[in-house]
């Protein structure tokens, strides 16, 4: 079938071409985008079948070396702004249209997996291909982009050249971002040879799409081939610290301890009832340090991190207050300090509906199944969103798995996705005899 | 007061000794215990008031050189044994008869305070210098006695040596013992200059005695000026691990979650209530350990300890039972795993009546208000009282604070403490004419 079409466009002239405007159906060649997914694993791939490329290392100086070859092999202009972001270009029909921009991110968690990210650049790379087979000329000019840094595993923040990009953050303090043993986002970036000019950064951009895997279990639960994005919900990080009183744990009778990891086991609790209480609210207690954390010391003080997420305006709100209540009732409880602070907020964010429903109406005349959701976690769209309109496609993640080296989106979720993205970007971008 | 009876003692003659079996209102110089407790504590003192003296640093050589000093100038005779223990022996009228032990331990916690351990060592070299000042013989010898690396801070297990001369511990293993550096026992004490010979171990003792602080809040709570020490409670250590599955943070909804950290803190809390309801029973969890301990991650996993003590023969049998009951339900309810195991276990040791008695009675004979209690953490008169007749003496810790540099107890109790060790030692030893 995927032969047939190809023939089709192959001999454009006896194309009805009056109907371009109306999705086609081209076909994402299968086997060609799982094996540059696959060979695209292989530079950082570890020993668990995931894959370590953090940014600006060796290995992802690899991944970018590779994928500049692949950008040349299908036609696509290249350059690299001074946030090491790469885009292919590929021109439209009218000079002076912004282009319409698809991509994500090559870089990994220390041991991520072999989707997150490489699925929307290699997605996107792969919609190039297809049109460069079927001959299809756009309107609007279409740009590939590789975000550096999306994942802040190495440097924080996390989507930091993206943010710069929109204005989110200064250039010199990510520049001077610096990773665990001190070097910096600047000079890494140097040293691989990926500082391009500033002048070559994304200045234009009439939609971005971002392809991605859902990193959740909503998709697969719901039997969804295709999520369509909302949007991105806002996050509040915090910093919860509780303050009892350290004592021996042999002398001291229980009656006399005011023991902060029990005040603390009662407040995460307390905060997991409140956040399954409220409507559309994620309440995590991810880390948890106790002190002085010896086996023979009731514990003095215990700090630990509270992430809220919420898709709705007023939802990280409405979660703190009723964290704050749970803090209150604990020190009452438990005799001990509870002081909650949150460092860093970001406000939940609805993608442009013009974007969102070209994902929807693309998923449902390929006749996939759909769901709509919100994003749990960051993503450059977010960022990009800030300035252009911006969505994204979810495809499934097995077994909701994340940030692992087991990590899993099989090869027929990829093709739809990358399908989507396709028909998509046409749409936005616009067809041209 | 104390110049009338010292001149008691000087003119003997004068002294009706048919009574001397009868314990003497002998006196401790208050003045002298206590400058030599404060110059003890400038050895290894740290910024905040406490002493950082670790077994076999150059901090405990000088310790130990500042005793041997101390030793000469009262008469004692030294040895040291292939362990480090440092024993002063002041003979007595029978040369056959096993000597009355009294000591403690001289080194510290990282973040120690003045007390704990220098009490016992230099209260029984004040109760040696107070029986020369009014020339009082006993039959049996004495023996003051500095224990090495009793709190096991660097070397462990904790009580290294007392283990070892009592064959709970092979000697190789506690040459072999390494601190967080890799330096062994064995090297270190070789050279600190105090590796003695087998020859030199204690193989006789007749009574051990121990004045210690309580470290805990029960004495001072119940406003008893000593404490005499029924017995050391039985502790055991487990490891528990909890099981559940790593998520991302944000894309998991809150239904679909195996957090671990939740199920811990579900088991925290019914340990401690488990604890509640037994009789005389603590239990601790001091260290949590999430796994992977970041922000914007579901806990995969929880590792904890859990330290229960009893002085109760059953009482820890008891309590893992109901642990484990616990263990069960969280692992029901949140759907986790749930392991828990036993690594460590030292059982209830009740002291010898003969010598509990006799820290009774000399206390009460004394006038002091005394509280019969047992000790909730490790003493080398555990070990010793393996082999040999022990007991302990205990004077309040202020506050019930222990392994802190705040750690204080008043000098009045200090010298109550030595007074009660002074007669209980004569008592056991016996006063000749």
């Amino acid at each position: 079938m995927f032969v047939w079409r190809r023939r089709v466009f192959d001999r454009s002239d006896d194309y009805n071409w009056d109907n371009a405007m109306t999705p086609l159906p081209i076909p994402i060649d299968a086997d060609r985008f799982w094996l540059r997914l696959m060979a695209m694993a292989e530079i950082g791939k570890t020993p668990g079948g995931g894959v370590r490329r953090l940014a600006l290392t060796d290995e992802d100086r690899a991944a970018r070396d590779l994928l500049s070859e692949w950008f040349g092999a299908v036609g696509l202009r290249v350059r690299v702004d001074d946030l090491g972001n790469m885009y292919g270009r590929r021109d439209g029909a009218d000079p002076d249209a912004p282009p319409v921009v698809i991509g994500s991110h090559l870089d990994t968690v220390p041991t991520g997996g072999r989707f997150d990210g490489a699925l929307g650049v290699l997605g996107a790379l792969e919609v190039v291909h297809a049109l460069n087979d079927t001959g299809i000329r756009t309107r609007a000019p279409l740009e590939v982009v590789n975000w550096s840094n999306e994942e802040g595993a190495r440097f924080q923040p996390a989507m930091l050249a993206s943010g710069v990009i929109v204005g989110a953050l200064p250039l010199e303090a990510a520049y001077a971002a610096r990773d665990s043993t001190g070097r910096t986002f600047g000079d890494e970036l140097e040293r691989i040879g990926y500082r391009g000019g500033a002048g070559d950064r994304l200045a234009q951009c009439a939609a971005y799409v971002e392809l991605h895997v859902e990193q959740g279990p909503v998709l697969e639960r719901a039997g969804a081939q295709i999520g369509v994005v909302e949007g991105i919900e806002g996050i509040s990080w915090n910093r919860v610290e509780v303050t009892g009183r350290a004592a021996h744990a042999g002398p001291t009778p229980m009656a006399d301890r005011r023991d902060a990891l029990v005040a603390a086991a009662r407040l995460v609790l307390l905060l997991r009832d409140a956040a399954q209480a409220l409507e559309r609210v994620r309440l995590t207690v991810g880390r948890l340090q106790v002190s002085p954390n010896t086996i023979n010391v009731v514990p003095g003080a215990v700090e630990m991190s509270l992430d809220v997420r919420s898709p709705r305006g007023d939802g990280l709100d409405a979660a703190l207050r009723a964290a704050d209540q749970a803090c209150r009732q604990v020190a009452d409880l438990d005799g001990v300090t509870v002081r909650r602070a949150e460092f860093w907020r970001s406000p939940a964010t609805p993608f442009a509906e013009r974007v969102v429903e070209a994902v929807a109406s693309a998923a449902s005349r390929r006749g996939y199944t759909t769901k709509r959701l919100w994003a749990g976690a960051g993503h450059d769209a977010k960022y990009v969103a800030d300035r252009f309109p911006a969505g994204m496609i979810f495809v499934p993640s097995a077994g909701g798995l994340s940030h692992n080296e087991q990590e899993w989106t099989a090869p027929e979720d990829c093709v739809r996705g990358a399908t989507v993205l396709l028909d998509t970007a046409l749409a936005l971008a616009g067809i041209v005899v």
